[in-house]
């Protein structure tokens, strides 16, 4: 095989390969979003062969002789190329180390699996949730066993979501946090708490789905290749970037909830949007990990969305759509409303500084079940535990503790640290930012075109083409955790008077 | 190759078959209702990616020898695997007739086709149009001479709805009925016209949404397995009988239109849901032709729908929902508004007796495109000419002409005469259904249960287990397009009391 030919076999390998993760992916949003509650056995049929389809594809001798060809000519090849073949080449590693038979099951467990958890997350039924739950677990830890046998399998977990994090990476980092935000968080405990009832009164949907329309104009994202859908739990799903979907949950006696979750997810859709064309459906196109990702939901989300310029900007808008409710609230009381502070029972309305305490509990859960410390039915009574210890918090129920996030209904196992890492990741980029721009001036026009470019030049348009802790570094040297807590220390104290 | 061995490589078979249909379904219902405009390319891409699989699954060597297996064994199978064999012989030789990559670029032609479609008929653009439609109908006659030359390409395209329909029998059917029809078209048109003006004052959607939620119920539809979605133009879509969804479109000026596109897409949804369990994700699951599928949902919709009983039961829901629109009619003027006749434009909005002559407008179009006799750009005064000839009325643009229905731009070519056969079967199987049952009565309950159970056991359930032709004449003896034409002629000289 000449290198043009195994070029061309990539090529069409990229073709089937984007087909097949297509369909899985337009499959799964469906179930989501408008399927029938009666087809869950089908779609777990289906996609199960679907996995099947890319396992046979990425375990082909045609595909493996191609991609041996072009390591064996690896000088000759372009930056793309050598990339995308030590990424296939790694990607096809980890799954032929995984029997296809057991590969699929997993599939299938986990399309019932995302359907339990969806009727007991309503029902307030963890039982029911539970083997599947620990049937989830196991296997990731199986897996784990399979690609790895050396490592820790919680360090395959992470690593799988941010290549190269490790428990005694995540364990460091969250011990800085905690030490810091810690006693940061009992001194706003012991002064006057900001009073955000205005944010409870009701605010009708159809009005709340206008002020989504207008938060995508400010985010200025490209609606051709973009919509908006509801769902309990808000996400964000791409089909290459010519096809980006968020999804959010309104809630009428809750202002703040839609309005973050909708820049969150947008922060998520812009970096799946910006791909540079020559990544088109191969696959280097998208995100290179959730710890980057999260970098940048979460900058948008909290240091854009929940700046001073920014609760500036959206009031007028507000105050125009709900006169009533917000008549009389001005900018500063506005932007300390949107910034209250108080530990709570849910991760996704959680505010910017206690959020990293949510995150900590499920690590530390995470990597007991993984280590075989407590299984899935000690998890209830952990997580209240945990709540109470961290967050000082009583758990009512399991709805409102260990069923609220999907993620583990759909084997997310390791993906919770990237928040608080993005979280911390954020900071630095807003220094970086700094040098470049005026970031308030450019939030007061209404347009965040400005901030986008500066993010794509620097981190979208690369995709997959550098290691996520390489790109961190290309844009903002060593990761220091404290920068971090600095910008949080100076927002909540001034933000708390303190 | 054991007979057992080769009827498991027919069932891994039908598995990948079901997923990469249900895969390309869902695609296509997703682009249809919430996908973002500029995904088509991406859709297309993939599109063509499963039909490639699917190609190169019905051609694979594998398949071939356990089919050819089986077909030497064919007296050691049951009745149902007689029967998949047969079939899928029948798809395996029209597929492999057709040179794979032709077969793709149309399935990304089609793709794209239905996006410029739409558009078009949102501009009002039927040049942008031409050059798509033009290129279906030559592929469409180009693959009719691979896999059949000797026949007459239209009467290919013609059995690919209704097996063993031709353009001989289409013309003697269209021929009998526009003899007996046209003249009680003109008498109707002579006499007092029915005033139905309050069926278009306003009818808020979201009280137009609670009434198709109780047609559903009135239907006995199993809700687990089905849905109600919209689009621009209602159809119904099915993935297994455990996934079934309709669409509809709400006119707030028409309350007829919904109400009858529902009862109608539920028709072709009761059908996909009832084949029997044995039947469960294999080639012979669902409907079995186009013209067995009207018969269904056009036995609904008028026949049922339209009936005197059935607008009796409705118009207490109804004038409860809609009290100052509706207060002052009662049940013979409602039924007799919703019965009005008369020559109009669009063909999903005619009455009972005018809707035969929309389709054979497609009809002698069609066959004249095929022919050669005229090409797409002589559709839009074609068309305008036909619609004078045939229905006496102007077509003001092609958006209310030749660009309204879906059907040519995803190459539904030979399935019009479909609905109008089905309509005439309907009539037929009325007649058997009332040696059975109190039609009326069943309708005057509330719930459709009895007749969904008739029908469930005559013909859903057997799913494609017989040619249509077979199934009719099994369930209502030889076709007679005369019992078609007395219903009509009895019911419009009632309701026109002349």
């Amino acid at each position: 095989m000449t290198v043009k030919e195994a070029l061309e076999q990539i090529s069409a390998f990229e073709n089937t390969y984007s087909a097949l993760n297509h369909a899985s992916g337009i499959l799964y949003y469906d179930g989501d979003t408008v399927a029938p509650e009666g087809s869950v056995e089908i779609r777990a049929l289906t996609l199960g062969e679907l996995s099947r389809m890319s396992y046979e594809l990425i375990t082909s001798e045609k595909f493996i002789d191609a991609l041996e060809t072009l390591n064996e000519n690896i000088d000759e090849l372009s930056e793309i190329d050598k990339r995308k073949v030590k990424e296939l080449y790694r990607e096809y590693d980890n799954t032929r180390k995984i029997p296809m038979q057991e590969m699929i099951d997993f599939q299938i467990h986990l399309t019932e699996s995302s359907a339990v958890w969806h009727k007991a997350k309503e029902n307030n039924d963890f039982a029911s949730f539970e083997p599947y739950l620990q049937k989830t677990f196991d296997t990731l830890k199986k897996f784990a066993t399979y690609t790895d046998p050396e490592k820790d399998p919680y360090d395959v977990c992470l690593d799988k979501y941010e290549r190269g994090l490790t428990k005694e990476k995540c364990d460091k980092f969250f011990n800085a946090l905690r030490e810091k935000l810690v006693p940061l968080i009992e001194r706003i405990k012991n002064t006057n708490q900001i009073d955000d009832s205005v944010l409870h009164l009701n605010y009708p949907k159809s009005q709340q789905e206008k002020f989504t329309d207008y938060l995508v104009d400010v985010m200025d994202i490209d609606r051709k290749h973009f919509t908006v859908g509801e769902t309990e739990h808000p996400f964000t799903i791409n089909f290459t970037s010519k096809d980006v979907r968020i999804t959010t949950h309104y809630y009428e006696d809750n202002l703040a909830s839609s309005l973050y979750s909708v820049v969150h997810e947008c922060g998520h859709a812009l970096y799946e949007l910006n791909s540079m064309p020559e990544l088109f459906r191969t696959t280097l196109e998208g995100g290179v990990s959730m710890a980057i990702h999260e970098s940048q939901s979460r900058f948008y989300e909290n240091i854009i969305g929940r700046s001073r310029p920014f609760c500036e900007l959206i009031l007028p808008f507000l105050k125009n759509e709900f006169p009533e409710q917000l008549g009389d609230i001005d900018g500063d009381s506005f932007y300390r409303m949107i910034n209250r502070s108080e530990p709570s029972l849910i991760r996704t309305e959680a505010d910017e500084l206690t959020y990293a305490l949510h995150v900590m509990v499920r690590y530390e859960l995470e990597k007991r079940m993984i280590s075989g410390e407590i299984c899935a039915k000690d998890l209830p009574s952990e997580w209240r535990r945990l709540y109470k210890e961290y967050l000082g918090v009583d758990v009512p129920d399991d709805k409102h503790g260990v069923l609220q996030d999907s993620h583990w209904s759909n084997a997310n196992i390791g993906y919770f640290p990237s928040y608080a890492l993005g979280s911390a990741y954020g900071a630095q980029m807003l220094n970086e930012m700094k040098k470049d721009i005026d970031v308030d001036a450019v939030i007061r026009s209404g347009k965040l075109t400005a901030i986008n470019d500066w993010l794509r030049e620097k981190i979208w348009k690369f995709g997959c083409l550098y290691d996520p802790t390489d790109l961190f570094n290309m844009v903002c040297g060593e990761f220091e955790p404290d920068v971090y807590v600095d910008y949080l220390e100076k927002k909540f104290t001034e933000v708390y008077k303190i």
